[in-house]
């Protein structure tokens, strides 16, 4: 380069210590992420609060995995989470976002559940999350294992049926399996059953598992399934297109359980499904919905036990942080 | 959606236990599958046998790496394989085959084998496969290093040579090693000089590994070679329209090194290759092969030792599935 | 030595191969061990048998950890102990007891159990168990979590209360929790109160856990507690008189649970306590109690995905391979 | 037992709650535990605070690792002592001492650290710990590496040189190291030098390491050394009767390296040395130390990277609760 | 194959060992390779050295890890990748390109660092590489954090400013952090300032991490930022490209951070990000760079305490491997 | 401490730096240790050698594990053992022998092995310690199985037959296993047979194992045999005791198996046995060896894929400090 540019870029930048860059968000940012390293762990690094007060959106935790079949553990998930230290956020660097800046955003804690019962855990979930819709906050949660989307969706969609963003190995809308109702494989049909979520605004995707047999009741209430080989097939800008044109304008939640990606990228979870999407498939599809109108998430199935490599757990940060994102934006807009 | 659809809804499924899915292949799918997490362990959660009547195809493990030069530890692969309690079938979700309806399966243990002599290793499992032929019944195996294909092949091709699809990181058609000839990076050079393996039949397909001098032998005698780069190049779909063309209808092997497949999905190997194939492309190239005349199969190189995520595992056990598959539905079209 | 001792030597076990050692018994042995690579994965290697016809000893797998309040997965025990392929016995070099020549012994695979409900998997463990006493068979488990225990003694001591030897870090006599009673922190109360355990013929050993609050049905009841602390001041020698005394002549249950050992010899389980037991001394305790009158025994608590070196699965194993040589001795005086 | 005393047990006991202990106490810390698995992670499961205001005992993480020569990491060690949620407390069963009934304690998060330089670090722990002083609070403390009991030392002590009792495998009075003084091998020389420390009230438990040279300045001061043989030697109860001897009772500061432990127990450390105290033997030593006049503790050199297990973890979370309890009886003394 | 084609293959190949395969430098590269499990570890297997006399290309460690903030333990990287045992080269099999054939190699040890002193740890490096320079070496360094490559830059462009090829997840053009310069996040800016590095001839690739802000100073100066979402959706060739493009013909330094991977493929690193490049893209990005001008290369941020699969180092391994070919050609051109 | 005392002990150590130590010994230490961490790996940190001139002691890797029934791995011992980079040395702080200052020590890298062979590998293994014995050198070895022990003996006894001190968890003195003499469970009768060791002088220490009937050869021939619950009864120094009169001053070979020790300090080995000797146990016993005429030692079946925390490695590496310590001395004395 010439000279005398080299010489501009000296001026400017020589020493210039982070604190200097003139960009407020950027001071503020920096700042919280400056704690990242020490002090007690919160969901997505967000301020540790104990009550609903002036919020927008509560970072949640729900330790619960009394719903599994096979392998437990998800009860550990919300501490896996916080625990995680590798930064994740404050920006999206892609879609430029800064939710601390749109909204008021707290980690309020964990539903208070002990693990005997899954009747009474799936009670307890739904009574908690009623209180935090009565506040006017909107819920984006830590599983668990599936199970726990059910009770929750159960306060979000009270008013009015919500539509679904689901991603995931599994259509999870079988029925009963030994006369137990609410276990981690049947969520969605017992929502669509009481009427709080409208299979017709429902996008299941990366779907594989086990047997088409277990899909039928997303193809006979009307799901739009998209099994994993459609997915790697159509492409992730095909997949956006679907997903938004299902979903319309409507009130919407979106679950993303860790066993959509493939095994690699998330090894720590209860029931892995080789096969899957990628993280950077991911990422792409969720960046992709900026604009739905999202009315509460949750991030389910990380089992720490099982991720050695601690990747589950990062890569969990940061697909909660995606849909922090994508619900920032929703409740901003509002 | 419509109240009235929601109530016709309610109706068929509320409250429905699995028990009363109408579908008895699916009855009894589940019944079997209910056993997965307890009781004995056994390849692909086939029942156990030790002997082979009656049988269509056998399920039979190999332990024995005497023919590594570097990592061993795939004599403890049949043991891994039968361990991971992941569910893996019994429904291929894509394909439909359920492989229990079209054959009768049994897992029929170990070649007995003790560790300390290549050649004396090679001998008995030459003998313990010629006895499995000579009953009519169609080997599945789980190695074992790779030498292992060696003697099966002596088995299942004596009477008439067979085509090959072979996914690998290595064309394992070298030479003698210090005067060693049987190792695990030489069995097809050895299986064409004895005319049990038709070379202008076979497939090898995911090669990479250090050098094209010791692909010669594959070049030499007619092989097609497909290296990983040309596989990522040309896509799934033209290396299944490829091996097709090569294979045509004569009677076919496939084996299946775990470390054709990218280390990050299969890591617990010996000889591990970056840069290899996903699971989600094997998958697709498994299931673009149905309808070939598959007479026997296996599955070698997972080493457990190396395999802290139980992935490779996991993998192994998804791919001999499919493997399963490919092989039930020849058998049942004989 | 001199040279004529050497030619002796020499003369007779120059290229003596193990099948020339002059002793059945050891011919018997070795056969069964040569397996042990093998085949499928058994409990302490036995055969695997799916009738209690003529048995006088059941190994069998309890894959239940609904009883636990916090890091779940005991429910894969009986699996991971299966697994471990590292030799373990036929013989006991010490106490020279070779169960297999004194019993016939089988595994005769896992109660049928699903996760959903405490109660019921309590109950389906119990109507197991009195399928089993009625056979007239001692039966020796693997558990999973310690509330298997307490249905386990409803069959075992259903005609006449049991005594017993309990290994452990807690007493597990608390009361209910959350109106849960049958959960893993409170067997032996229960089992006490339906008068099918004998408290004053109890000898509870290696307790340390929280708070001595939780000990107090221990004492009122009459059991003999022995903390961590005043094991390691009595010695091994101590606390084996002890214990003989306590237990008498009467039927005795044993109940290991490998968190009664420490952490870094039993890391794979669910509730770990630091300052426990070391192997050798728990080693020592079984072998000093040959000559009780033992009517049945379990393993309990081993975690396996907590368990990264295996560590934990090859001591359960090795501790049910001491609780077998008890119980074959006594079973064999009757 | 007989049948009366049996039914006296079972009006008692049948069917009580935990909720039904008559014994507040108890009550408190059953509902304080009842959080350990939800929530966010503090140390020792105290509540958190973010001011020093009526505490009595602060606990405090300190994590900085730039005085290492070796394996780093241990920067991230109060957050995986904030992890652990293996139930530790809240009452000692041993000593029955209960520390939240005798003071008021607290996590108020980490010094505020970045890590590239060695003097800096040293200097913002020290004024860290200054505030802690003026308020009254005693500091009980998460490391770090061992150079940061250095600068808190020169809080604690900067009235009147403290004594110390000092667990480790190395005498840390090393100097300077290519002219930097503050690193992990040398913070007790420096604190005698400064007139903090007291040398002939110091002792130093579990010595071994590299070369006796490096133990001159412990020597030289007048310093208490007892060598990891000679502690097996004596025996733990004539050490506890030495360091009671050379304590006396002025004010003394309590450091426990967790490389002090033998690395089985404690693998995740930075610089382990075979053959070193076990956990039971730390355990009685620490209980044995009550009375003392303890005014300050740390727990130092946790590294989580080398601890695939969290034993690490675990084991220096009950040290610090072990420190927390003599702790807490000397502040309820005065 | 017909039988006369067989008679000729088994008469060329029967029983032939590799000793006569008739290719000097493959029976030379054999040579070497039988080596490759025992003896002392190299980098790349190449031949220990202690001084540069004749050399043409230096394998260089650079054991530092002071500039991170966040999880060390890249100091121990040179000797993952020395230990790594897996086969990578001596050919590559795609380019055909032989190093050892082309230039005179050897590993030459590690600079002398000890870790306090980010500052001073810099200075060291910097004299060192001048040295090697002066030599009229080329070096290739496996590092070591990301900061090293400023020092080594200072070297390597000290007659004229060099471009970069540079693979990341971070751009490492930050200013300073709390009054430190040379951290890992900021080596490239410091290298332009200084005149070192020619930012219109630097292309930087697969660069995600937090915030666009970080970027400012690569766009400032005129470096081509290629984010990862650009890198997936414009593919592979095209981004050679490009490249090549931005390059031309000068004297160009290759930089390759392995966090700029996906963490599935690199999870021993320091700072992982999701989405990344796979070790597919990532090789035939670095085969497509061949003809361009290397004068000295790096691979940095392996961290072989979060590698528990040790993929990473053998990934490292690899591109360290891909790199020796790039430049082993550039210097057989002068 | 009074003031003048304090103020001597400023004036002698205010601002020393480790180079200001007054003790050349000491200063060469520390200049060789100012390596440990960076450049090429080598067994306990000596200088590589490629020549046997001049050297008194030869540390040599023997990477062979082709004797092993079970778990292999032992093959890459040597490296592992060459990769700990902790500290190990080079004092001894209890004996203060310093090797380095008493012989001319070096690593002369490894027999040039490779797998297929069992009788061709113990054959080359004797030519290659023939060479070493013929230089006058003595060797002490990092297996390898223990099969490699009796090649070696073959070498070091072949003038006159040498006692042995062998700390293992087997006798290791069983017949042929399948017609093959030279596995890893019977290197000792064979070197007995073979007149090279003289079984009147061996002490086997640590036995437990299997069964008695493999332990007959031991009995019969003369050798003294310490099971490992008579070492725990007897104690440290009456097992010394034993010793010594056993060995008397002939000239002594000195083997040791890492199973010897209990798993838990030494996981990684191929045939863990739980109830084993401490690391302190197993450092006090050596330690109390010094004085015997030692000429030769081993140190065998480490097993790195087992050894997760590298515990077993960094064990290895100290017990073959010790063992070098030991023979530095006989060797000085002659």
């Amino acid at each position: 380069m010439d000279q005398k540019k080299l010489e501009a870029l000296r001026k400017k930048y020589k020493d210039q210590d982070y604190h200097e860059v003139d960009d407020p968000e950027f001071q503020k940012a920096m700042l919280d992420a400056s704690d990242m390293l020490s002090g007690i762990a919160t969901l997505l690094d967000a301020p540790y609060r104990d009550d609903l007060e002036g919020l927008d959106i509560a970072l949640i935790g729900v330790p619960f995995d009394s719903g599994v079949v096979h392998r437990t553990g998800a009860r550990f998930r919300p501490r896996a989470i916080r625990d995680i230290s590798m930064a994740v956020g404050p920006f999206n660097h892609q879609t430029r976002i800064n939710p601390d800046s749109l909204c008021a955003i707290a980690d309020i804690g964990d539903v208070p559940l002990h693990g005997f019962s899954l009747e009474e855990g799936i009670q307890t979930i739904e009574e908690y999350f009623h209180k935090v819709i009565d506040a006017g906050v909107i819920p984006i949660s830590a599983g668990g294992d599936h199970s726990v989307t059910y009770p929750i969706m159960k306060a979000v969609g009270r008013d009015k049926p919500v539509g679904m963003v689901h991603i995931d190995a599994h259509c999870d809308t079988m029925g009963a399996f030994e006369d137990h109702k609410f276990h981690h494989g049947g969520p969605f049909r017992h929502a669509v059953l009481d009427g709080v979520l409208d299979p017709e605004r429902c996008v299941q995707i990366g779907i594989r598992g086990a047997a088409e047999v277990f899909w039928e009741f997303s193809h006979e209430s009307g799901m739009t399934v998209i099994p994993v080989q459609d997915f790697h097939n159509m492409g992730v800008d095909a997949v956006i297109s679907k997903t938004r044109e299902v979903i319309g304008d409507g009130p919407t939640y979106i679950t993303f359980d860790v066993d959509g990606l493939d095994p690699v990228y998330a090894p720590g979870t209860g029931t892995p499904e080789i096969g899957g999407l990628s993280t950077a498939d991911a990422i792409q599809l969720l960046r992709g919905l900026r604009g739905l109108n999202f009315v509460g998430g949750d991030l389910v199935e990380v089992a720490p036990a099982y991720d050695a490599t601690i990747n589950t757990a990062q890569v969990g940060k940061q697909m909660m942080f995606e849909i922090l994102c994508l619900v920032a934006e929703s409740r901003a807009r509002r």
